[in-house]
């Protein structure tokens, strides 16, 4: 099927981007920071760190269960097994991860939506992997349906540069079956770029597939982004690993991500977190370069503090900032792209604490130089739930990042010096010429929040921020329009995907 | 009245200490940063700024309508002066402005709670000057009562350093005599340090007699921070430089605050505003200075941004964010603490808009290096309210930022190397030694937030944050107890109230 899709390639290519491209909807290019990096760690501390990280891979080693191959390959680049467990000589895995690529770019199928992962960019990502969706109606397992929603809410989003994975998980569907669905709908329900499944090896090789089809043959292009969690502290699972294989042999980009709550699978203080994150990172892109020299990786951290009294991970704490600050250091020391941050909370609810501990980890991610953001919007309880609201909402927040990530202007027109000469002491700006020339430009605004006067706002229903939300989500829904796309690779996807679920019984595990 | 409250100074000063700390309520010392600065502007753009402040002021001058004792002071220091307007030289200014103090101590009358204005330090105070207050039962007018409500809920909050000043305006007592009752409030129901009255030249008169009283004579020291509003653009209203001289004369601390919504008291552009802001500051300071060298004063920046539709300030905004960073920057080349931020809402409700734009004030705030951050919580509506839920929540997000600030341990428990070997790969970290030692530090843990699995908040009624905010509020007065008070002082305080306010009619202008 890979191979058949290559032969489609080329073929009226310019026709089809235009038809692409028709769609009128507003999107942002990713963000390119034109701001610093929070430095919070100064360069003692980062080489503690990265000693300490040395220590860990050298003394202690990591595991790779269950897979011989892996085995095999570390033997050859030097490190001692024993086991399972690898042990890798101080140096060696900073010296493997270095044939990773700093910058690398991922294909959309509409190429305006190409996005550039690394150096100073920021790219957007959705939620990824609740098995629950909210909405006005409340709490309930997620479907098919809520999936293909959730995707036509990303492609309508002007903030979002990526339609993400598994936004939430279609439980309607058998678990061996929904990575074509989903596949299928981040494929043709929208042109923005996406990610592979990676919950089985062969299912990392389907995306790949389904990818030759969509790209008319992928020749080494990177067109999927996809998440490898590491088994925190220090286990790389064979099933993930078995799936990088797959996309780092094809050149596709994965995230090397520790998954930690804090004090549970690292250790309760920041600085040793960061070195095990390090070590872990380090290990892990350094097997995908023994896979395969040069194929894109992303060094991941995902971390959560954890509440002592109940267990409960909490979200859009001071201990996560720091390490995500942290993490963002020894990323850029070690010249990967740097995944962390998001729409993390551990509300019930799209309230006060869901915005607040988002809002703390939008913040820290921007500042911490973050390079792709999975999780962007639509988190809601600790990751189970998908909130189509708390989406259109965080999703909204994200504009913010991307002003602010322009900077301060400094030219003549930003310095607005002939404005306050025209206005002068006890005057004002609504009508001066500055203010009139600038004014479309000049502010942020919100397409959900409520700016109006008390007594319009009462009228209107005294609306708090999710009705609002809710409201915008529908209309959002409603202009929704598919973006156009080759109807013979539409029809090719279609009957690859038939093709492959006839040919397996259903699994629900 | 201030003579004979001298008289009491240093009389069983330890008794009463002892009485004085003997409430048994946790409380946070003001942050000590150990975490830098985040810089946005670069050398050259500030020098750019600087030099564009200088024009400003030799150029287009500010003016101090209707007050030739200030005009005269500004003649005396080589300023040239034509009407009411003032044309400081190049240079001028910034070189009076260094004789304020870089750093300088408010006493409370509980010394465990005198505060450190400057250098690496934050002190965080509840919101100010709004007409109306919100709670469980809606929108309202503020009382006397309400106003009582909330001192005694910023004595109780660990996180909040300063008692504040106009909390909320009691319009139940008449404009004149209000700074009475709210002065009083202060120091009675609160050992915390407090902020004086700045709406006439005679109420600041009367503040300080009173702190006279409160002290035992304040002999120069400085028991009050008061908040100087600029009327942007560049004018020095002349009742606001009355209370001003006031305040300077007995050496109590004045915060110097352009007070600007982008677009109509400011240039609609970030350089353009912060040249304005500087020049405005460097005037007031220095206007300071030529009336007491050596006053405490602090560099304020009240920025919004404006919805270009409605009018309205909008708040939380990546403009105001990268104003609060520059200026930060500007006030440390000053030499001055540094005022801004804070829990900044456009919200009518204390919902998810709220606090996704408070929390995204608290975070610039924490990382642009204020010192002095007025409305650190319980700000609503654009500042038209007071609400008390949201006093209860935003003064429980303050605890992150105490937490982010002590940056991060890199000291052996810190690096935790004997966990990551206790522990291993495939091992958890819950029961290991080095988490018992740790845990009940190692995480900040908010005392509203909800936790709890979602069954459990589920059976407790699928509370909203507003209403566990609301239930704490609660608890909080509940358990409130005036913190103890030489009856006499308090005596003295009450005899000084009732004598004026009977010696003037009421005014409700």
């Amino acid at each position: 099927m890979a191979e058949g899709g290559r032969g489609r390639r080329g073929g009226g290519g310019a026709a089809r981007r235009a038809e692409r491209t028709s769609g009128k909807i507003e999107q942002a290019r990713f963000i390119t920071r034109n701001i610093p990096d929070f430095e919070i760690l100064n360069a003692e501390a980062l080489e503690i760190i990265e000693a300490n990280a040395e220590t860990v891979l050298e003394e202690i080693g990591v595991a790779f269960p269950e897979n011989e191959p892996a085995l095999a390959l570390w033997r050859e680049a030097g490190a001692g097994v024993e086991g399972d467990r690898v042990r890798i000589p101080r140096g060696l895995a900073r010296k493997l991860c270095a044939t990773a690529p700093s910058t690398f770019t991922q294909i959309a199928r509409n190429p305006d939506r190409n996005v550039e992962i690394g150096g100073r960019n920021l790219v957007l990502a959705p939620v990824y992997g609740p098995p629950f969706v909210r909405d006005a109606g409340g709490r309930r397992y997620a479907t098919l349906e809520d999936f293909h929603k959730f995707v036509k809410l990303g492609h309508m989003s002007k903030w979002l540069h990526h339609s993400g994975g598994t936004v939430c998980e279609p439980t309607d569907i058998p678990v061996n079956k929904r990575h074509y669905d989903m596949l299928l709908a981040h494929m043709t329900l929208t042109d923005k770029p996406f990610m592979g499944s990676v919950t089985e090896p062969s299912r990392a090789r389907d995306s790949v597939e389904m990818c030759d089809i969509l790209f008319g043959g992928l020749d080494d292009r990177t067109a999927m982004v996809s998440l490898i969690n590491i088994n925190s502290p220090l286990t790389f699972d064979s099933i993930m690993m078995g799936a990088l294989e797959e996309y780092v042999r094809a050149n596709q980009a994965v995230i090397i991500s520790p998954f930690i709550v804090g004090g549970a699978m690292a250790p309760v203080s920041v600085a040793g977190t960061l070195a095990q994150v390090l070590a872990e990172v380090m290990a892990g892109v350094a097997y995908s370069q023994l896979v395969r020299a040069g194929a894109p990786v992303i060094f991941g951290a995902f971390v959560t503090s954890i509440d002592m009294n109940s267990g409960a991970p909490t979200f859009g704490t001071p201990e996560a900032a720091q390490i995500t600050y942290g993490a963002g250091q020894l990323a850029r020391r070690l010249g990967l792209p740097y995944r962390s941050a998001g729409s993390f909370c551990g509300s019930k609810l799209p309230d006060a604490q869901a915005a607040y501990e988002t809002a703390n980890s939008l913040n820290t991610g921007l500042l911490s130089g973050v390079n792709f953001m999975l999780h962007a919007c639509g988190w809601l309880e600790g990751g189970l739930v998908a909130d189509f609201d708390k989406f259109v909402m965080d999703a909204d927040q994200l504009g913010i990042l991307h002003k602010l990530a322009e900077g301060i202007p400094m030219d003549e027109n930003g310095q607005a010096m002939d404005a306050i000469r025209e206005v002068g002491p006890g005057g004002h700006y609504l009508g001066c010429a500055h203010t009139q020339a600038n004014f479309k430009s000049a502010f942020w605004k919100s397409n959900v929040l409520d700016y109006k006067p008390f007594e319009t706002w009462a009228d209107e229903g005294s609306r708090d921020t999710r009705a609002l939300a809710s409201a915008r989500a529908d209309a959002l829904l409603a202009a929704y329009e598919q973006p156009t796309m080759d109807p013979a690779v539409r029809e090719a996807l279609a009957d690859y995907v038939a093709r492959k679920k006839e040919s397996m019984p259903d699994a629900f595990m």
